[in-house]
């Protein structure tokens, strides 16, 4: 199998490490994959034989861009030589988010699909704006998207809605999407912390960005929650339809009310039918000893799902960083070449 | 797809009942489904055009044997016709467990694997005993074999092992995977009963059997831990390499004083790489507060893996009964026919 990796950032790097790490496991089941292709954001590296990614790892280790790589390295590399020269069966998307237009991954992604090659995608925003645009390009063209590492990276979500309850009706979806909030929320529990302070915390451990309205205002939940309400209940929702509510009014007061009650508060998406009709939700919620998302604590993030004939499922997990968003595209990328059509 | 139902005890008709019930969805989704056989222990139904289900099902409400079915039924149908006709895409074996020797469900899936027929399986009998060779039927015969049913019913278990994490190495299994011991010890932590009482209550409910022994002994948890680590692990293990105890020697002191600590007691089925080698136990644990296990109550059952590159994954759930059990089937029904390879 021949790869074009787009985009060489932390989760660029990150995959290109593992796919070095995992060549025996991978040659084991069959899988003899090559990275022909790395774009990087000026230029990029091409050797049909297949990188040498060692090789690639060590000098981009000391090395700002890794055009001037001596062997295959351009400047001029460009993602349409990727799509000219028709010498991948899949390109790899790991280009930064833009929620609002999705550029430049939409573009890469839908050209991609276009001229018949499979994608997986780490990229929200164009999966976000334009799901079922794209899932039906990819039909189209008899060819697969994956884009299980957009919604909660490890955490098998995209998975667990599609594979696991397969031949089910999802009647909601509750999670703990966002490991930051969760984090914070943690601290304010288990330290008796207020929310600044627990911010100011995350922010140190690197675990918070210095700018985290994204997270602790609920928007990154809502997009993964909007992801997963299109793809699993097929819907055609936009962020416009979810309720957003973060956690930064919360006080350690509350905080210590609410576990003297037996309580915890958590940062819930929530994407119910009622009616017959979606209603969404992300806002924080107190959460019981008894329910399978009390334990859900720090780093780690779950779903809940409720289906008609296979009931009930949780799904907790999904370690945190780099290497295992690089290994949930992994996971696509396998379950793609395990012969999967993720068009329902 | 056209199937051959083999079994029509409690999973089968139920089985039998959902294929009818979700016919519209199955139809949106591009799958034509027809069961053309349904083979009951006394002979069968053939239809080649599809069997009316609704029809059968209402038959068999008042009528013992479907072999007097007037739509197709016949006392003389076996097994034998559904190889010699080659008129099916796959055989839904759901006949009585045997841990013993397998059968008859053995020859059922070995004959039909040989014969070209995708299997899918609810019998934890023959995967016991001899996953490995049955994969390796399927594989030169280029068919897939489906067994999530037999580890946990709705619990995605051999899902989530496979699918969830394609691309990892498992280094640990554990799991709560007796619903029946889970509910007997949910009976002794909160109505502070004996066991000899909680069983009392469980076998009243019909939650567990005349003879627990199975159950409470830790026997069925050996069981599909044994076959989660066969298939996940690709081990070669057999019941002689567990350590098998169960729950019968609890006491209702026992259990106070746990939760007094914060513990719960759980029946924990467990296989751990240690060195290199996998050690398999089943027996009482004490699970702490901040387990995601921990509030894995009643019939609901569990399993957590740990991987190298994905991290921990809890998968909760597995809504107990036959009608689950079928939904379980269906699930890799529809997986197999979305292209899933099941060998790896």
């Amino acid at each position: 199998m021949r790869i074009a990796a787009i985009g060489y950032g932390g989760v660029g790097q990150a995959f290109v490490r593992l796919i070095y790490d995992k060549k025996s496991q991978l040659l084991a089941e069959g899988i003899d994959l090559k990275v022909i292709y790395v774009l990087g954001s000026k230029g990029g590296v091409y050797n049909l034989d297949g990188i040498d990614l060692k090789d690639l790892i060590d000098f981009s280790a000391s090395n700002k861009y890794i055009s001037s790589y001596p062997f295959g390295g351009s400047g001029d590399l460009s993602f349409e030589d990727i799509i000219k020269n028709k010498d991948v069966d899949m390109v790899v998307e790991m280009t930064p988010t833009n929620i609002e237009t999705g550029q430049p991954g939409m573009y890469y992604i839908k050209t991609s699909l276009e001229n018949g090659y499979n994608v997986v995608t780490a990229n929200k925003g164009p999966i976000l704006l334009a799901y079922h645009e794209l899932q039906e390009i990819a039909s189209r063209n008899n060819v697969q998207l994956g884009i299980g590492c957009t919604t909660g990276g490890a955490l098998p979500t995209i998975n667990g809605g599609i594979m696991d309850l397969a031949g089910s009706n999802i009647y909601s979806i509750e999670g703990i999407l966002n490991g930051t909030t969760n984090y914070i929320l943690q601290m304010m529990e288990e330290e008796g912390m207020e929310y600044d302070e627990a911010l100011k915390k995350a922010q140190e451990l690197g675990i918070a960005e210095t700018d985290p309205t994204l997270d602790v205002e609920g928007w990154d939940t809502a997009t993964k929650l909007l992801i997963l309400t299109n793809v699993l209940m097929k819907e055609k929702k936009t962020l416009n339809d979810i309720k957003v509510e973060g956690i930064t009014f919360l006080t350690a007061a509350d905080v210590k009310k609410a576990l003297d009650e037996g309580y915890k508060y958590k940062l819930i998406g929530r994407a119910k039918k009622v009616n017959g009709k979606v209603e969404m939700s992300v806002k924080v919620e107190k959460v019981g000893i008894n329910n399978s998302l009390y334990n859900v604590d720090g780093k780690n993030k779950a779903v809940k799902y409720v289906s008609d004939t296979l009931g009930e499922l949780t799904i907790i997990g999904g370690a945190s960083g780099v290497t295992s968003a690089a290994a949930s595209i992994l996971r696509d990328i396998i379950n793609i070449h395990r012969g999967y059509r993720f068009n329902r």
